[in-house]
């Protein structure tokens, strides 16, 4: 089990030791943190779901590595911005607990607007 | 601080309570993914460097949530499909260690094949 | 029938009467494409395809809204980039002709790369 | 100068030949277009605008094609769900035209909401 602050740190260090922090302004990498999602979209496209479930078999570790670039921009925007992502997380969740609560929404996946 | 498998099962108990697995097929919570980091990067459009820095100021809390609603689909899609998130994570550090060598490339933001 | 110069005129002078060239650069522009095309793309999400069919009778005009957003922006960009965007359609429906030669792959979806 | 309509002609004259209609559902093909976007957007990410402009000297044909790729989704999805693009374009440009008033918006980058 990997702490989310040793995860941080593995990603800061990397990039300190190349001493790229001079060309990670927000948009920048706002835009890496999208671009690479795209790549994770890119796996599951043109397949029905039967194909997605046959795909999935060779290439978990593909998919894996594009959530971690995924992961990598949200652990270095949280760092550069000073956000604690895990208490961010934690706080979504609570709001979203009261946005969809259980005995209205459960098995439906309405909006919240349409309840 | 938190480890990574406390979050995902956070993200993982409010989805069961909801019964919403039976709607989280692959191409759709990719879509998620996609989605919610277009709502991570809209918050930097058309703002100069001085105008983020300003901005910053008062919407931590905004950029916060939208970075821990794709750190939600990061999760789910990690349990869903089995990927053991932290696992890749340090693998991919590493094979990008050995892709950018810090002596290379330290300083410089050029890509690996231009090197 | 509309040519594509009349709706490219339409674009720039609803900008330019607001004076907005100041305002668009390459980069935002480029991200407000992303934007918009994400856009279009949670009108589908979480829809199965017969979801899809029903949803289409009611918001066909809804979907031209955010695809006419998406055009937008192409006209826009090739404005100011100095592109000519027929031609580069042209030529790049010349190069896919190549790249994908209809005795090889009519009926498949088969990326180039594996013929 | 070309029409819309020859350009959907041939957009979906190719996409014909190769009868590859059969894959082409609503929703694959807006992640499509949301993918080709992002591709636009990765020409300028990581640049300063100076190095927009350099970049542009040499890279105007790479990023004419981006954008015709994008094009060629929002033709071929006009297309397919019989919507107007020109007329569509149109109207949204007239909506647009009330929500951002000339007189009280001209050389300002505000949201409509904050006038």
């Amino acid at each position: 089990m990997s702490g989310i602050e040793d995860l941080k740190k593995l990603v800061i260090d990397f990039r300190d030791a190349r001493d790229w922090k001079q060309f990670h302004n927000p948009k920048d990498c706002a835009i890496s943190l999208s671009l690479e999602a795209a790549e994770v979209l890119e796996h599951f496209q043109w397949k029905s779901k039967d194909e997605i479930d046959e795909y999935l078999k060779d290439h978990k570790g593909d998919i894996g590595e594009e959530l971690a670039d995924v992961l990598y921009w949200v652990l270095l925007m949280s760092n550069d911005l000073d956000i604690d992502i895990s208490e961010a997380l934690k706080k979504k969740m609570e709001k979203n607990d009261k946005k969809y609560p259980v005995e209205k929404i459960r098995g439906k996946h309405t909006k919240y607007t349409k309840i």
